[in-house]
């Protein structure tokens, strides 16, 4: 076994076994780029000493020979007191990894290499302010000495001298400070002068941190594997202080924010690397480089186009200049914004340094939702009131209020408004239509607040469980800070993060590039996965199409029996509960409504397929709660009840567990004049739109299948219908059901017998698979991620060990029936760039989504085809 | 194809082919009695004639072949005018089955015929009667002539005759009548002159039967398929109404109620079967045929004898006595009191008629119930308000009271009460433990009430959605009669049948006998599956014991938080909820309580193994609900909090979908505290048993686990306490989890590297897989299983194809990993017959039930072991 790789032994496609950092430095040496000569200690090597507690057999035999190959190339000697060799340790891991540890500097340093490197540099002040600042690294870092003692033993000193920057401070000063340095880790620790033993200290700290709580938390949330270890960079060290013809910096190949083709970056003169962030000088532009310096900034410009031609991706390097001379330190794939994703990958293809795939490949479908909505200005500063779950992307900054008609009427006087809630219900639409972001204490990521805002592209926070919401004394109390926010103050919402924030932030606009639509137009030629989108109006439906939403995968009818005129005659059918006549009088008023509604949505659609769900929510969401006694005395008035018979049919209808209640198609069992009617609705409206010459593709659907029986009873109800239609329906519809309850999966070949298509709810089948309810899931679920017992939120992205397989059961008996079988989903995971990929993996015919999902549904199906190889 | 079987070519083996009536027809000709003779059309003819909607072709040959036969050998013709042949028509399906048409008699007279008749008998009143008798019966059975038209015109009759009875009618009158009913049905259809015509109608009208509704909803309730068609039986009519030396009877080779070894019945001379159930006159008990009818009564004990000692089993004959001849018309095993079904099963294993194992195979499991419990008089008659769901069997009469507080109350002063709710919660506990029945109009057969109930053997009617309950008035009101019932009125219930009783009903009490425990003993040789119990105090594990239990196989601890002086301190530490010390402090003061509680149980199981779930229930059901104004202030004035206050806990505490919340492991996780005090009051209370000499086998188990990662969560809080208390622990314990989330099954081989155990909790694992809540099922189930969309309530039969695929599934993924990994059953189905032979097919371990159930299992589980062959 070989546990140790000189940079020139190794190269870019070594990730796994030098990690990032070490392949790519290997890969720069062999690229013949001026990279401080060193060698990366093996991943492999990471596993065999967290296994076994120690180092193999003959690894310092290897560590040796790597130091003493470098010794010989630098011309300088580890630990030798005249011409000493410093160099630095680095943790690097395949993928880039906060939690763990980072760097030690200097390291080689003790009181009689110091001597050397004085003598070699002639610079006593820069000597021990390199030697101070390893002892405080790697006291800290290696040795866990607490990183505030070094800090207030600077402080004192910097008091004690009458200075207030460290750069006052004189050689004299540095020298003291390294023997107090010393001292406090004296108490703890012995510091080790041997700089071997400074190094194999060094190593094992950067394998150990490996396990520590921060970077197992961050893999767990992040699906990064525990077992794939870390590998350690011990590099020479150059200097950028060594004076002002030495210096240090960062640069990416093209602009981060833009996208645009041209060189940025920032540099320091007289500097270190922790200078620049430490942002006690302003850095410098690159241009100006190019004016000052413009034999080193030349030199740094090929750097950058080989690098960039050779990785074929916009890089971010770290370079330092040592007395002159160019070093490059790092160099890896740079972060960028969307919009700058965007331009590169298309600006790449017209280059020809790259092909369409790889182009589709490039983006992270979750970044467009930037592009999609508003959003906070990622350099914005601000304090952090609350977090709760990031229910739907966005940002809004307005006034608080607490109930749905206060938001109204704020919003008509022209008010911008923020609409503060325990919980949403139906009933709260129009105030959550005026709102421009909701913020609800309860309730998680498919909760009533969180799929109807990202069905309005609104932002949405939910389950800020921090926050305590007082409705009636209208305020809200962040129990973090103690704040308390009161009706009109205002607050900033980062649906994208979860944050709550007090006060205003600024806030940028949402645009789409044109590079964009060539971008959906590649996908779009890759995917085999159809899109379509939820939407629940005509409205919902056009916008859909403009995002290029190939049909609708789910309208739900809900909306349709609220609003004005109609939750009346809702109401009516409701209280005639025990005489069918007169609730299919009712119903009968309704008809005409909703037939208009959905030839509305057929117009829009022309001819794509449209899924109807059936009426699926419990009837006593379409009565208030008795807790509201105005409202509810109204209502009787308006019903010719009395308060108490009212009340005692609103008692009548509640139920302890609406979610697995008395709704779905067990409506349709137990009051089948509802569904006829919606059905009626349905056809009649495809009947009048053929007479216009409108195309009409309805899919029927069936809620909460649990069964063969039920979906048997409610199609004996549809076709009676259909039948009495006969002579007049001149168009195809199909009649199939939502897959959402488990029992539906576990009996799917049966349930297939009777359905066109299958969709699946994978809201609802989460739910239950889990045994969670989206609207309580706030008390536990954050504990659950935060802890790493639940490493993904299975509300936005599909649990493929419980869910998946029940998925994938459902989709295999189904298919062993009717093999053609048209199966899609319509959960909130249609959307989620994972739950497509395993959508695409499963077979599925198509995702369906909220409207500003598409695009991201559309990108993600192209890159499952992609990842199929 | 043969359609048609003479008596003598059959025999009761052909049950598939003949039908059960048909049978034992043949078989009782092949064994020489004197059974009319006839034929049967077989159950292959009623399939061919359902499908095609004809006949075969040759069926009517072969009909007038069989009829031939049967004329030669009677010395008769069908439809001759001078000596007629007479038939019954009756219909005979493979089991029993009400719903389908009955009996057609005296068919074959006409208008022509009826000479013949009378010619032969010189009896024209007895032919007039036989004559109008069969027009009836043919027009309302076959022809579907409203039975009141003839009821009505014999009335009118009367009237005009001036009398009051049948009997007193003459000849003439008679004639008349037959006139007037033939005119009944030529108004609607052709009454058919022509005999072969009768028959053709008569067996055509059976067949169709088989598919009218009655008869389709008896089948779907019954599991019958509903491919197996009914056979038809057509047979020569011998009359018991021809003078006083005929005469008609039933009797049973053993007593029917006690299972005494004594031949009894009943018989009536010169009368039909129909006189006999009309009741008009009292028939005879046999003791008196013995003294006026020595011959006869002699020649029908030897006919008994030789069927009982053919059949192995108790009968139920029908005999008719025709001018001094007896004839046997039917014979079946006869239908018993669980009380007679053990007398008779072990004295036929004595007697040496029948072995071990088929005296078991004789018993319904669900029949033990009537052992059980308190039952009501079978022969008790009454009115019934009300019905419900059957939750927990048994009776009690007693006065209606609305609150728990009133149960306890009146109890003390000497009352007898029924507790009236809504629903009830844990709160109420004190006051189901005083009444001696529990009557909710919501909740299903797993509600809370049904569930507690069962476990404390008391009678239990949930669900009883025609009751609306107003706790305020203190009144309930039945919508079906419109009665109102006051606190302090009368009722009994019904809990076998789930009727609700308006006053006192005569009730019975239990008692096992020395029979019953020679049956339990027979079953223990033979079962492969442990029976544990479900029990949560020291008497409930004694009970327990007493019924067989051979362990707790679910110890549930809520209880322990409940009662006197322990429930503040519950309050205290949810109250303390953002401080782990208070809560601890909080519970520290529970643990030497729980651990007596713990120690007691121990003590009473002696050495068995006791499954203890850690607490399961949402904090929430420890608070008042906030609408109980007076409780809520009181406690917060207890807790030192104001009222505010502590309704802002209790609402941040209300869950949107409880059953989905914010419990069982979760929080064990999110609380720890709480697990941790449980787990160390087992052990020490395992460590101070130990001490005393008890043996002790505990099993923690870990409730609501959806994946291995809460399972490691909560076994590192246990393992913490294991380990401070490692040198005092001298017993093995394992640690194990409740598989009743479907996430669970899904996962099960994951789960099982943790695991040492698993216990299906069916009730929620049914719940979340049918997506149905038990406490709100009671709006839409009972109109499934009416419409027969679901057939059997999955609350009380494991469903085999949703809930019964995902346990076989978690079983196979279990036992993949830890091939030898116990598994049991702790849900109600436990104690349910046909649960827990898919048990036993399954291969669990064990099944635990509620301790009055425990005799059931123990004997269903031998019967699952007999039906493997």
């Amino acid at each position: 076994m070989k546990y140790i790789y000189s940079f020139c032994e190794g190269d870019a496609s070594m990730r796994d076994l030098l990690g990032g950092k070490g392949a790519n430095l290997a890969e720069m040496t062999k690229l013949g780029l001026p990279v401080p000569g060193g060698f990366t200690v093996t991943t492999e090597s990471c596993n065999y000493f967290l296994k076994n507690e120690g180092h193999p057999v003959g690894f310092f035999e290897e560590l040796k020979e790597k130091l003493a190959e470098l010794e010989k190339s630098m011309g300088r000697k580890f630990g030798d007191s005249e011409n000493p060799l410093l160099v630095s340790v680095r943790s690097g891991a395949k993928v880039s990894m906060p939690g763990m540890m980072d760097t030690v500097l200097n390291l080689g340093l003790n009181d009689s290499t110091i001597q050397g490197l004085i003598a070699q540099t002639g610079n006593e002040r820069f000597c021990y302010d390199a030697y101070r600042r390893f002892i405080q690294m790697f006291g800290d870092v290696v040795l866990g000495v607490s990183h505030d003692k070094f800090e207030e033993a600077l402080s004192a000193l910097k008091e004690k001298k009458g200075v207030t920057l460290d750069t006052e401070l004189e050689a004299g000063d540095l020298k003291e400070l390294t023997l107090t340095f010393k001292a406090i880790i004296e108490e703890e620790h012995e510091f080790p002068e041997d700089p071997m033993e400074q190094l194999r200290l060094s190593i094992e700290a950067v394998f150990s941190s490996w396990n520590n709580k921060r970077a197992r938390t961050y893999r767990n949330l992040h699906g990064v594997p525990h077992n794939i270890g870390t590998a350690v960079n011990i590099q020479v060290m150059v200097f950028g202080n060594m004076g002002e013809d030495s210096g240090t910096g960062v640069a990416f190949t093209r602009c981060p924010s833009t996208g645009e083709k041209k060189f940025y970056g920032e540099f320091l003169m007289n500097a270190q690397g922790e200078d620049v962030v430490a942002g006690i000088r302003t850095p410098k532009c690159l241009s100006e480089m190019e004016r000052d310096l413009p034999e080193i900034y030349k030199e740094l410009c090929g750097f950058k186009d080989l690098l960039e031609k050779h990785y074929k991706e916009m890089q971010d390097l770290e370079f330092t200049i040592e007395k002159g001379k160019l070093y490059i330190l790092q160099t890896r794939s740079g972060k960028r914004t969307a919009h700058a994703a965007i331009k590169i990958a298309t600006d790449m293809v017209s280059e020809e340094l790259i092909d369409k795939n790889e182009a589709l490949k490039r983006i992270d479908p979750n970044q467009l939702k930037q592009l999609l909505h508003f959003s906070i200005d990622p350099n914005a500063e601000y304090e952090v009131l609350a977090k709760g779950l990031p229910a739907s992307p966005g940002a809004a900054t307005g006034r608080v209020v607490f109930t749905a008609d206060d938001a109204c009427e704020w919003t008509e006087r022209g008010e911008k408004v923020i609409l503060v809630r325990k919980e949403t219900s139906p009933e709260d639409i129009h105030g959550m239509n005026a709102a421009l972001g909701i913020l609800t204490s309860t309730g998680g990521n498919t909760s009533h607040a969180a799929v109807v805002c990202r069905g309005m592209g609104k932002c949405c926070i939910a389950g800020a469980g921090d926050i305590t919401v007082n409705k009636k004394d209208k305020k809200f109390i962040a129990s973090a800070l103690g704040t308390q926010v009161l009706e009109g103050d205002v607050i900033t919402l980062n649906g994208t993060t979860g944050e709550v924030i007090l006060g205003e932030v600024p806030v940028s606009e949402p645009e789409l590039s044109e590079d964009f639509e060539v971008l959906m137009g590649w996908a779009d030629s890759v995917r085999r996965l159809k899109v379509r989108a939820n939407a629940d109006t005509p409205e919902d439906a056009k916008l859909a199409r403009e995002f290029g939403a190939e049909g609708i995968g789910l309208c739900r009818t809900e909306h349709m029996f609220f609003g004005e005129g109609r939750i009346d005659l809702m109401r009516e059918m409701i209280l005639s509960k025990d005489d069918p006549d007169r609730r299919r009088a009712a119903l009968l008023k309704l008809l005409p409504v909703q037939k208009e509604d959905f030839m509305a949505i057929f117009e829009s659609m022309e001819g794509l397929p449209v899924t109807i769900r059936l009426l699926d929510p419990p009837l006593h969401e379409f009565l208030p709660e008795t807790d509201q006694r105005g409202k509810t005395e109204k209502l009787a008035g308006e019903l010719g009840l009395s308060f108490e018979e009212l009340k005692d049919v609103i008692e009548n209808l509640h139920e302890v567990n609406p979610m697995l209640g008395h709704r779905g198609c067990r409506l349709g069992v137990t009051c089948p004049e509802l569904y006829e009617m919606q059905v009626r609705a349905i056809l009649t409206a495809g009947i009048d739109c053929r007479k216009r010459g409108v195309a009409v593709r309805p899919e029927i659907e069936v809620p909460l299948v649990g069964g063969i029986s039920e979906l048997q009873v409610i199609k004996k109800i549809i076709a009676g219908v259909a039948f009495e239609l006969r002579d007049e329906i001149n168009f195809e519809y199909k009649v199939g059901t939502m897959i959402e309850i488990p029992r539906a999966c576990l009996t799917a070949d049966e349930i297939a017998k009777e359905a066109d298509f299958f969709s699946f709810g994978t809201n609802d089948l989460t739910q239950m698979v889990y045994g969670f309810s989206r609207d309580d899931v706030g008390k536990f679920l954050p504990k659950y991620l935060e802890d790493g017992i639940i490493t993904e939120d299975p509300t936005a992205t599909i649990d493929r060990e419980g869910v998946g397989s029940l998925m994938k059961t459902c989709v295999q008996l189904g298919r062993k029936i009717k093999p053609g079988l048209e199966i899609g989903i319509c959960g909130e995971h249609g959307g989620e760039p994972k739950s497509v990929k395993f959508c695409h993996e499963l077979g599925l015919d198509y995702v369906s989504c909220s409207p500003y999902r598409v695009p991201i549904a559309r990108l993600a199906a192209a890159q499952a085809v992609l990842a199929d190889g």
